[in-house]
């Protein structure tokens, strides 16, 4: 499939979907994330283990394009606000791990992007914000994915001022998994995502989507659900495989 | 209004609301609380921007004032401890920023108070407990508070101990957004709440309100939730103008 | 009550349960994970106030034991995953405080239940994983108690790396209360337990109880809860000498 603002690269095992907007700064037009979206769900049907989300340009992603958010009416910017949910459900429920590599500017809709992704790297030059706050218009859907990765007061911090955080206060903080400097960006990013997609590639898309499912219950309904999926997945090919080994101290060879 | 423990100032766009019974650490009793209450509602009802929460002599705030827990019976604690309630969601609901200026010990409900507000700034002399731990009343309710803000072992330890956690640790673990030398803790906590209350007022206020409504909910549903409030905010006056400010590169100007 | 590999020590206010498998790197059979939940309640019934979960041996345990994994069906394995469960929730629903006192590898279920004790201490030589994530079966439940300690990237990077986190990262992180040179590791559990535990003693049972009931809920209903707790125990016999106590500025004498 091709994209006019999105690039996809496979490698082996592995994809690179790069948002190729750097003059609108990869602004999170409608367009542009029906391509994002439709760029996830095409990798998602292959046998690709892991996915980089990586961008053009000094700016990883500014979030929506007010160009086309300040002739919006209420129905279009609902589209525009359900279109982005919808892109970072998609993130969430490919059987790939998805890691951010930021380089620079993640602000708004782009800071929800980051935050949604399984995984993120920044490089010490870039930056996290929720710039609504110090605007008219309140970040409150990038919140949403904020809040799930930093502390309260922290979250408030951000959405209040909407100032921008550095990358080692996003690493600190949680919101990113670690602050690289910028010449080791790639190298980190990549390390840390094949590091993620070792295991058996039913197992971690099983594992992928039963984290998210428990994140939000209950701690007793939470573990209601996880027995149940764990038990089940200790009959798959590949947990035998796995198991077997780890007791014979042998890399293991996931079955097709 | 006048009140007989606490000291409402108004300063342009900002209040601070003062506890002002140094004689008894600023011990929430029940009246002090009303005060208290009050004393947000007044500013509630103004186009105050951001309010500073503060207190008078070498104490933040004891919590509740027990020579008054001492005698009440359970028709008494219980109304202490819903009045408390009403306190903190009051805080909370208020469309202002509320910002806590924390120089001095803020224990059991006066450390729920410290957690219960947006943003909070400690100097570091200040200090954080949940003393109930090691006494025989455990601290229940502020521990709804605490544990919203830090992490689950370090609430666990806060709860059971009862110990005193200093100033720079309560910023790393997110119960305070900063902690600062002891000489700069009213700049520190004004520069804070200024860069908290750009936004426009109506934009903050709905910002505040719908970060507290979407925290504890399923990521799904915070989302369905988001989207509405932020679509019907792209319509606003304040919207607006805030993206035709940013589009015309100048400061907005918040309509009245 | 004797056990094959549990050792169940009692020094006054305190006990130790230690795991007792070191040949299997204290591996949670079902005979073990039977075994321990046994000792936890034989130690429930006591006046015991504060119970270490210790372990003897180079690691300090290793989850599962993949020799009866290995030969599991979809019921044996579900009721492994069970019992483990029931393992979890009764170490949080004993009326003691329990810290774990970690001095090796801590590895899938072996991490559960570090994170699933009240409090936990951590030799600089321990270490923290899940390494179903690298393996073909997903560390499910585990990751249900250890993403309720650490934030969402870092859960999702233990899950998916399967990689070990060392005792400074885990204590950084919120997965343990603090990572100390391994010659202070029983020194610094003792006393982090005893600070724990000078509570009075129906107090503290509550306030556990109450900590993880209140955790999972929004916190309207949290405090809707809390303050009936809390009401309720300012009428008990501990909370009265507490406040006295505190008033009178001597030490509380719990009653018998």
């Amino acid at each position: 499939m091709r994209h006019d603002h999105v690039l996809v690269e496979r490698d082996g095992a592995y994809a690179t979907i790069t948002m190729d907007r750097p003059q609108r700064r990869n602004a999170l037009s409608l367009a542009h994330m029906r391509e994002l979206t439709a760029a996830f769900e095409e990798i998602a049907a292959t046998d690709t283990r892991g996915v980089t989300l990586a961008a053009t340009g000094p700016v990883f992603c500014a979030g929506h394009d007010f160009a086309e958010v300040a002739g919006a009416d209420h129905a279009q910017a609902r589209e525009l606000l359900r279109t982005c949910v919808r892109l970072m459900q998609t993130v969430q429920s490919v059987p790939q791990v998805v890691i951010a590599r930021v380089h620079g500017l993640a602000t708004a809709a782009g800071c929800q992007l980051v935050a949604t992704c399984d995984l993120a790297v920044a490089a010490h030059g870039a930056g996290f914000a929720a710039p609504g706050g110090k605007g008219g218009w309140f970040c409150h859907t990038p919140m949403v994915a904020i809040s799930r990765n930093v502390g309260r007061k922290r979250a408030m911090e951000m959405a209040l001022t909407g100032d921008t955080v550095d990358a080692a206060t996003a690493a600190e903080w949680g919101l990113v998994n670690q602050a690289v400097p910028d010449g080791e960006l790639h190298k980190a990013t990549r390390d840390l995502l094949e590091r993620a997609t070792r295991g058996g590639p039913r197992s971690t898309a099983l594992g992928k989507q039963a984290m998210y499912a428990q994140f939000d219950r209950p701690e007793a309904d939470a573990y209601t659900y996880a027995v149940e999926v764990m038990a089940a997945g200790s009959q798959t090919p590949e947990a035998r495989e796995g198991i077997a080994a780890f007791l014979e101290k042998r890399p293991p060879r996931w079955p097709a």
